[in-house]
């Protein structure tokens, strides 16, 4: 016997994923949560006719999924108003992140993005040997101006850049993309991730230009679609950038009950309509709860609320400890500036019942400690 | 504008994945199959409970699944006897090849398989530039010893065996891969691809043994647990090598519509039962219809049958054809000798009449043309 030989790369990096997820910690605290407001999860959840639709097809799993995921794909095109072939469907943005970083990034190659931001992007990143810089936040927005002239300098093959961003909840308007877009230089791809960019104003997601082999958009079903737990997401641009995803795809990766609910929640305009306004409501409710506590909500264009707490880091993580001992999961920025904050998902009111109930009390205990 | 700078490997790789699905052929015949019979899926469909959990979780579609899939891995610890940490769940037995090739090949990497055999581990192998070196197969079995010959005279890092095998439906008994275990070279990780075993007679599986790092092991709900649309899989295997997987993984790629409905599908012992049964029906009606039309099935221990064409490649494709225009779904091996044959996938009654009708016209045809 002896043991396999991997990668030097491989042997290189740690056996850890980047999240902890509240299944996790529940398990360790051996008390489920009252309240999931970490993730950012839809807890409004998936639109009836979705539900009705994973019913249907429940006893059809037997099948593969189509591996083209044609229907879905042809829903999306009319969506969107593009061609179907401008589309890859992954399993979630997770899946279709690690295409691109494998596709683009071999040893060494740089790639830039914000301090703070996605951590499951940066995984795959390290995961493929790339050569990561992060540029600081500023004013807790992801800096264009910063990641440009990181790029330049680096030569980095991708940047990476959430709009609305993730984990501070702020956004740039369409313009300000345009125009970052416009600046980049040879041979840079953005990467576009726009999870949450159906809870955010008008005139934050750029028009789609497919022209433009130097911009890759993600998409989600996880988010304002309520199905997480499926695990559909998609990404368009240019055809042949997108047809390079060809060349690594999980083909039967996508699941068919996934792909049957995700066509069902686009064709209900209705239920997110309904997420949305439900969204804006805890949004609004979240800030007051914070402005009650003396806290200060930050701006959001997504489906949660960062809360300054006002002072440092380790003040923050005090008080998210505490809420998690009161039985509400929540999570923080992971970097500084940010993790000054704690960041609340939207959920309906007895979710937020509870939230309002545990924050003084975790406030005074973490100020107490 | 400027195109972005794909790898040198990736720049390198066709954009085509290994297979068309039934449903593009589906739209490109403009008529739906009648009888699915080519992907080796279970017909006779997941189990009653599983439908149920699916429906019962459906609504909680907006959550995650556990990152960790914990019950699962829990429930299938106790299934194989192992301990929880010995197992690794992925979206199917194709995500965690994709993982494996990736921890353990570096481009010019010497991988071994079996001419003929999964096209989509090679694919896997191919997309992180590895140097592939195919074995013929022997008696339309896999050969371990040429495998084990190559893999020394190569320096191979990991050798890919089915067994029971696909395409053909051959298997070799226990004794015979505890040899091979035996006689792997220093550092050669053994890729046992188990995904059709549950259909084998008793002593095909070896001995589970997770002390040694050179095998790892893949099953499947796939296949005799009638989930293929849901995507879950799993690797177990020595600790360490297992824990290597955490390094790269889509530690949120696990729906949890699919971790449920595995929980309730391994726990239904009875309807397992009831799927080998019909299985082994169908073989033997498979069988029989090859038979009464002077054509030669090839033994087999999966939920499909290979049938002897009696002809060369060209004559099997012929006799392919036919049936897919009469409107039935089958697959064939891609490489000579087996293929010699056409591939048919164990069905209900219905499905299998509708092939015993078609077969007899598909040859006449094929054998006039």
């Amino acid at each position: 016997m002896s043991r396999p030989r991997l990668t030097p790369l491989a042997e290189s990096l740690p056996a850890t994923v980047p999240f902890v997820g509240p299944e996790a910690q529940e398990r360790a605290r051996g008390r489920k949560f009252a309240a999931r407001l970490g993730a950012n999860e839809s807890v409004f959840g998936p639109s009836p006719k979705a539900v009705e639709a994973m019913r249907a097809v429940a006893p059809e799993a037997w099948m593969y999924g189509d591996p083209e995921s044609y229907d879905l794909r042809q829903a999306l095109a009319r969506h969107l108003g593009i061609e179907m072939d401008d589309i890859v469907v992954g399993a979630g943005i997770d899946g279709l992140l690690n295409s691109l970083v494998r596709l683009h990034v071999a040893p060494g190659d740089a790639v830039v993005t914000s301090d703070g931001a996605y951590p499951t992007f940066n995984y795959h990143v390290a995961g493929y040997g790339g050569s990561l810089t992060k540029v600081p936040f500023k004013d807790d927005k992801e800096d264009p101006e910063a990641l440009l002239k990181t790029a330049s300098e680096t030569g980095a093959k991708l940047i990476y850049l959430a709009n609305p961003d993730n984990p501070m909840g702020s956004w740039h308007a369409a313009p300000v993309i345009d125009d970052m877009i416009g600046d980049l230089p040879e041979g840079c791809l953005l990467a576009l991730d726009e999870a949450y960019v159906e809870f955010a104003p008008e005139g934050t997601a750029p028009i789609i230009d497919t022209s433009n082999p130097q911009v890759i958009r993600f998409r989600t079903f996880s988010k304002a679609h309520g199905m997480a737990g499926l695990r559909v997401g998609y990404a368009f641009g240019e055809r042949e950038m997108i047809r390079s995803f060809e060349k690594v795809r999980n083909h039967f990766g996508m699941s068919r009950v996934g792909q049957a609910a995700a066509l069902a929640a686009l064709a209900d305009a209705d239920w997110l309509k309904h997420v949305q306004t439900q969204v804006a409501r805890a949004r609004d409710r979240i800030a007051a709860i914070a402005r009650e506590n003396g806290l200060e909500p930050l701006p959001s264009a997504t489906n949660f609320v960062s809360i300054d707490c006002g002072r440092d880091g380790a003040f923050a993580k005090a008080v998210l400890d505490q809420l998690v001992a009161r039985d509400i999961f929540v999570r923080m920025p992971f970097a500084s500036p940010g993790n000054r904050a704690i960041r609340v998902s939207c959920g309906p009111d007895p979710d937020l019942d509870r939230f309002a109930e545990a924050l003084p009390y975790a406030l005074k205990t973490a100020s107490a400690g």
